[in-house]
């Protein structure tokens, strides 16, 4: 399924001197073995593996400066590796080179009960850092489907469900060291909460996605765990009700912490695939996050605008196992939609629109799947106007696949014509480059395509991502 | 009070080619006068005003483009202009150059209620934006002292008292559109709440104080106006004992809007200036947003840890007009220091740290203040780690100039030992370059120092700002 535009091109083998000196640094933790290459090429897309010519497994700062150095010396292109976790094709080794895989440096260096903060290095994992919270009052809020590390999500500018009260990484990195293609360590913001001091460098290696440096060590923000958390789903006769009481409550200040919506055949995959018996017509989750007396107000809040855009069947839960149960439908949703069609593969989109756009550029998709003969559930993050089409394709059929791209195409350019983003949270990888023009403008790509240059002059940083036609190593 | 260091260099006249130009194009609107051009060469802060050799009055994005692709032509400094109520420096014409005053676009150009959002022009001030907000159930919160241009306020990344709720203008710019050096348009980011496509150049600009290019246009984030406010101010101990009930309330996840902390100096300065009938020590100013039963129970919490802390002489204020009188004598806080002592000249500083060591970073400069035998009343954004030393000084006399510098670099090198940063809402601008190596190291300027470049070859981009010895233009 990989677009033949992305054919690798012939790529030259990798000097025997850079070798020499990888395996003299690494030893064993130099790998080129197939499997190993294969697995290091691909992310959890349904893009073909490309896989890269070595894998390198450092286990310190200094390793990845000396890989690094090498590389840059032999003019060899540089992919950092997280946990593969990625969608878009970010991993793909589009140009060769040596993959450097971060996942064993995963020790969390400092936790700071008083400033809220975490240092840990890019290894380290979402739920790794939750499990050392425990005891501390504190959480990291962010929750992208996958059990990401920390450095891949920055790197890609990861969200999840509960952006729309704590943010995506981009509010959530204080801090960050990354390694240059050169290997000179760039230090990038500090641990004041906020600073007016030079240009904003963590944002912009935020969401780089490794084409500028390999993030190294990050320092995140904490947030407290509410003292009272409720949840709930309940249904709408349509996608635009739902939206409209969604608007409502976040006009209102309902501090909502969770709010993902669910269309009708989301709800159908969800009672196949988790058993649950939910009506037939789109849904909200919700989740409330305060104290006792704020979290039942918000409730009450809630109750009374969803009331008004004809919701009902309203189940609340405030127990943590009833909320995991009604929760763990949601998050369901990917392999409940692939389970509506046995031995598919899926082609995910993630459009993200203003709000007051969402169930205008929803429903128009939906027609559009619909006239495709499309099979695609639809859900998302409709507090931050973000929503996926789980497309699910023969992956067999040529035409097939081709009717689903050309669904995509239209959504991402129908969200670009609301002022929206072909990418809320997956980011441009292999697969949105397409778009970048269109989204951004030339004036804004020469922009990047110039701080690309300036950082990474020889482009060895994980080349061809993000830019169309992205720039070609060598 | 311009140190030598900035003494302006000698700067050729303006080409008579370019003046006919800018002529031609602006007419009256521009100006040679002696007294225009000294008002535009200086901001609120102490600084002897370093004029620029014309100002250019525009009315159009169209005028914007033309100006510059004119200076750039001629390789003459541009150097953008709002309000003129930054401070540190940053439209002082050290090189000369052609001042772009913005003020006249003033056109407040959509309010989209649904998306919470509102599109303006680079002129328009905050006060501005909140008055043409009247009726929407909405409001724009960033609040620096002055009433700002939105534009000036993207610029050098403004925060002010309730930035530790609502973020600063980092996080609360969604989209601007910038004219570069050679009068390309810029457009970064987008109005959808989240997006990963891309270099994040909104951050890349938002602070960049006018370096990269002319801020022509933004969209910013608006918030709903809570249903209940409370405002309380009360008095602790020490300083100390302040901070740990901040943070404590910050961990319990009270949402505090606001939370100014004043020294004992500061109250008295207070209550001679606005005859308030404070206790002489150290006191917080809170303010409390929500519902009216979450406000009732945030201050329950906030009187609760006030307690175990030693606050005390709480006074409670709900009613409109009994808040704005509370927080009067906290915005008259900076003319209140200095009717302290009258006809001297303040020299402020903007020391950000992380929270836990802000009690010890604020006495350890209050100790160095007795040493030097200096006035200087201190207050600050508590629940940022942001404070500000007021320090008085006497404008005849070198002596104490110079050991008041002595005590604000010893405080941005502290703030910076601590992790903090030089500059919490000011910026760079002329006065905190020393400090830049120190707090960002010797790679992250190279960074900067390539991006500026990439982004504005020529080096026109208001000249000699942020960067240590500064850029020299032609």
């Amino acid at each position: 399924m990989l677009p033949p535009a992305f054919a690798t091109p012939d790529v030259p083998p990798l000097p025997a001197a850079l070798l020499d000196e990888l395996t003299n640094l690494l030893g064993s933790r130099l790998s080129l073995a197939a499997s190993v290459r294969e697995h290091h090429g691909q992310d959890i897309s349904a893009l073909d593996p490309m896989p890269p010519q070595a894998v390198a497994f450092v286990n310190h700062l200094d390793e990845i400066i000396a890989v690094q150095q090498a590389c840059h010396r032999h003019r060899v292109p540089i992919i950092p590796y997280g946990s593969g976790s990625s969608l878009e094709g970010w991993v793909h080794a589009l140009h060769g080179g040596v993959c450097i895989d971060l996942s064993s440096m995963n020790q969390i260096l400092e936790i700071r009960v008083d400033d809220m903060d975490a240092t840990v290095q890019p290894g380290v994992t979402r739920k790794q850092l939750n499990a050392a919270l425990h005891g501390t009052g504190l959480f990291f809020p962010i929750d992208p489907g996958a059990d990401a590390s920390l450095g891949g999500m920055a790197a890609t500018r990861a969200s999840g469900t509960n952006a729309v009260r704590y943010g995506t990484m981009r509010e959530n990195v204080l801090a960050l060291n990354a390694v240059l293609a050169d290997g000179r360590v760039l230090q990038a913001g500090g641990r004041a909460r906020k600073s007016s001091s030079g240009y904003d460098l963590t944002h912009l290696l935020v969401g780089s996605g490794g084409t500028l440096a390999t993030v190294a060590e990050l320092t995140v923000k904490l947030h407290p765990i509410p003292e009272a958390i409720c949840a709930a789903i309940c249904n709408f006769p349509s996608v635009d009700q739902a939206v409209r009481t969604v608007i409502q409550a976040i006009q209102l200040g309902v501090p909502i912490a969770r709010i993902e919506l669910i269309d009708a055949l989301t709800v159908r995959a969800l009672n196949a695939y988790s058993k649950t018996q939910l009506n037939e017509a789109p849904g909200l989750f919700f989740e409330l996050h305060g104290s006792q007396s704020s979290v039942k107000e918000q409730v009450e809040t809630i109750r009374l605008l969803a009331d008004e855009h004809g919701g009902q069947d309203f189940e609340w839960a405030v127990h943590p196992e009833d909320r995991s149960r009604l929760w763990q439908a949601r998050h369901d949703g990917y392999f409940a939609a692939l389970a509506l069609r046995p031995g598919c593969r899926a082609l995910t989109t993630d459009a993200v629109v203003p709000i007051s756009r969402l169930a205008e550029c929803i429903e128009a998709t939906a027609a559009d799947l619909r006239e495709q003969e499309l099979l695609a559930p639809i859900f998302g993050h409709v507090g931050d106007g973000n929503f996926h089409a789980v497309i699910l394709v023969d992956p067999d059929s040529p035409d097939e696949l081709q009717r689903a791209e050309a669904v995509a195409q239209r959504l991402a350019q129908r969200a670009i014509a609301m002022q929206g983003s072909c990418t809320g949270e997956h980011g441009v990888g292999l697969t949105k480059q397409g778009f970048m023009g269109l989204e951004h403008g030339q004036h804004a790509m020469d922009a990047m395509a110039a701080i690309k240059a300036a950082l990474d002059p020889r482009q060895l940083m994980n080349p061809g991502k993000i830019f169309p036609r992205g720039p070609v190593a060598n």
